[in-house]
């Protein structure tokens, strides 16, 4: 089977807030491999990442994705694998290459198992596909009193475990991070699992993040994420050796070899893999089977729609002891529509990656059109990226 | 003083070669700081990097460089490290974002030296412009006779030393690397050193890289650059334990934690850091100051021109041990003509970050002229860049 075109389209909400939440656009992939439509999506800057598409080359190994990719031979997951190391050497000083590459290896896992009818984790080599407990992720109230009716709500939908993060946690002082610690528990009540999201706020500032300790403590918070940059390893590692909460941490790897260092150096108990940032489905899929060998727990990072979920979910869908999942619990509408909200019918039932082949969800092509933006880049004249019409 | 406007411009050759030569295109901005002059230069792929500065904002941390810039105040060096940091945070999801700010940075310091009439290695702190001996860099040749020429015409000029690296190294048998090494090596003479640079080739390729390390110990080789990829640390510290040949690393760092986990996990002699990539010259100062208290080698990465060489001589311009430079011995004509060769008069002269103010040298005009690209993108019928017109 062979590649013969790829489409994209950057959608957007109305008005993007400056908020940390990512959900407020996307850019879609449409891939088309020999006749079955693959879809992917980048987690990524989406105006960026349609350049980094189409840019022209810079040199050898600094060239744009868009580069000898049509009429590519695609016959197995060992084509895909090739194609990423390839494309990996073609652009690797190309820094935003891995967001975009994400999309389009997420489509070609997509199309192919649409072709061969095969779900995608069965393509990566598991026999099963487990259910997860979802927990339901959230940013911070602005309040206190906020974040309380935020966790009741979650509680009441019947979820297990709520994490909370970003909004103005560590950027007030310590007391205002401790008051909204209490009111996340008491919100969610004290039998679900409660995670905390630091979303980098810490960087440079140890000494604040081990402050949160001991109130993490009290909360008995399930984990501490992303107290710090995605590569300040030193930092997570020492702050481990200050608490018995778990760290977690590594959405911000946009390779397999970050991942691997994150646990190696940054000694997080718990990795999380963005599949729309990494390169895709096959590297959190190798991100996985490490973390099962170092006995570490796996799971995903998504914020985003269920197609993002679905290609999340895949990566650790064959492993049983992996058996929780983050669930973007109040994306916006953008977000919702994308695939539609499929994955999970209540909050109180298991997730699974789809039986159906592919990813097993279908994009809304209503939703392309009502959120697509008009992008067109030329250069010296020539268009090289113009957004497709929707024709179906 | 404040930062009135910020212009950039995408130069290419006519002809982009499928060669690992970074200098056949570029991008250079040019800030104004209160009437204040500045220039940089960012080693990215141009179009990408244009589309990360205007790209709309996805949310808090994933938002265009130019968000907020124009009209901040720049009262000295501490504000251009306060502005790098707030970049640093809203930025932190915009992959190609630090090698779209690296430019801007360059920029400022250009700016404000020349607003205080001070050079850059000044403002950072330096007393003394030490001179560097200057090594030059350059492609293997497609033959070991055309290396042997290369290398000929290299120690004719009065070099030190020279770098080979690239082209067909690492992708043939073991014979055709080794025969290309004593080719270097016959034809630089034995006496002037030689470095070697793998282009990240052997990523995953640990053996291979391990057989090359007799044939490098044979010609002498001062270091060995880049066997893997810029985040495989495991591989590097394995390749050191099998050798006394000196290690090299560090210039894919796109922050300053990453080149400090090159040093610490990767066990790197010598940290590589282009100025153009790392987020400018200040983290890249620091990793200096960083490489001096751990007692390894820190050299400049540059392929391009000189005013990406004055830059990333600045920031170990005032430190006495490091004597040695990176020299792009044989770049393309557009790198050649955006600054001229102002700073190396002869290739056996020592040579200086600048006395004069700033980054000390000044971009030709009719260079951007000659070479500038038209580029326009446009998003929903606004326009967000458009290639400004060259005004004088």
């Amino acid at each position: 089977m062979q590649i013969e075109c790829i489409d994209m389209w950057y959608l957007k909400e109305p008005v993007v807030e400056d908020i940390g939440d990512g959900s407020q656009d996307a850019l879609i992939i449409r891939l088309n491999l020999s006749g079955h439509i693959g879809w992917g999506e980048c987690e990524a800057a989406p105006l960026t990442t349609v350049a980094a598409m189409f840019a022209p080359m810079s040199h050898a190994a600094c060239k744009p994705i868009f580069y000898d990719l049509v009429g590519r031979d695609i016959s197995g997951p060992e084509s895909i694998k090739k194609l990423s190391s390839e494309v990996k050497r073609n652009t690797m000083d190309h820094l935003q290459a891995p967001h975009a590459w994400s999309g389009i290896e997420m489509a070609l896992w997509d199309a192919l198992g649409k072709a061969v009818e095969t779900p995608v984790w069965e393509l990566l080599g598991y026999k099963v596909s487990h259910g997860k407990r979802p927990y339901a992720s959230s940013l911070f109230g602005e309040t206190p009193e906020e974040t309380y009716y935020k966790g009741k709500e979650i509680r009441d939908k019947g979820f297990f475990a709520a994490k909370f993060g970003w909004a103005q946690f560590g950027m007030n002082d310590l007391s205002s991070d401790v008051q909204q610690l209490h009111a996340a528990r008491e919100g969610i009540g004290p039998d679900l699992d409660l995670f905390i999201d630091a979303g980098q706020i810490f960087e440079g500032r140890f000494e604040e993040a081990k402050e949160r300790l001991s109130a993490l403590e009290k909360v008995k918070a399930g984990w501490f994420e992303e107290p710090f940059g995605g590569q300040s390893y030193a930092s997570y590692s020492a702050l481990k050796r200050c608490t018995t909460i778990r760290l977690a941490g590594g959405e911000a790897s946009h390779s397999y070899e970050m991942a691997i260092n994150c646990i190696e150096y940054g000694s997080v108990d718990v990795i999380q893999i963005d599949c729309g940032r990494i390169g895709g489905i096959w590297p959190a899929t190798e991100v996985a089977k490490y973390a099962q060998k170092k006995k570490i727990q796996f799971v995903n990072h998504t914020f985003t729609s269920h197609l993002a979920l679905s290609a999340s979910l895949q990566p650790f869908a064959g492993i049983h002891e992996y058996n929780i999942c983050e669930y973007p619990s109040n994306p916006k509408p953008l977000a919702r529509e994308i695939a539609g909200e499929v994955l999970l019918p209540s909050a109180n039932t298991l997730i699974y990656a789809p039986e159906s082949p592919g990813l097993g969800v279908e994009v809304n092509i209503e939703t392309l059109k009502k959120y697509s933006q008009n992008v067109k880049i030329e250069v010296s004249g020539k268009i090289l990226y113009e957004t497709p019409v929707i024709d179906s």
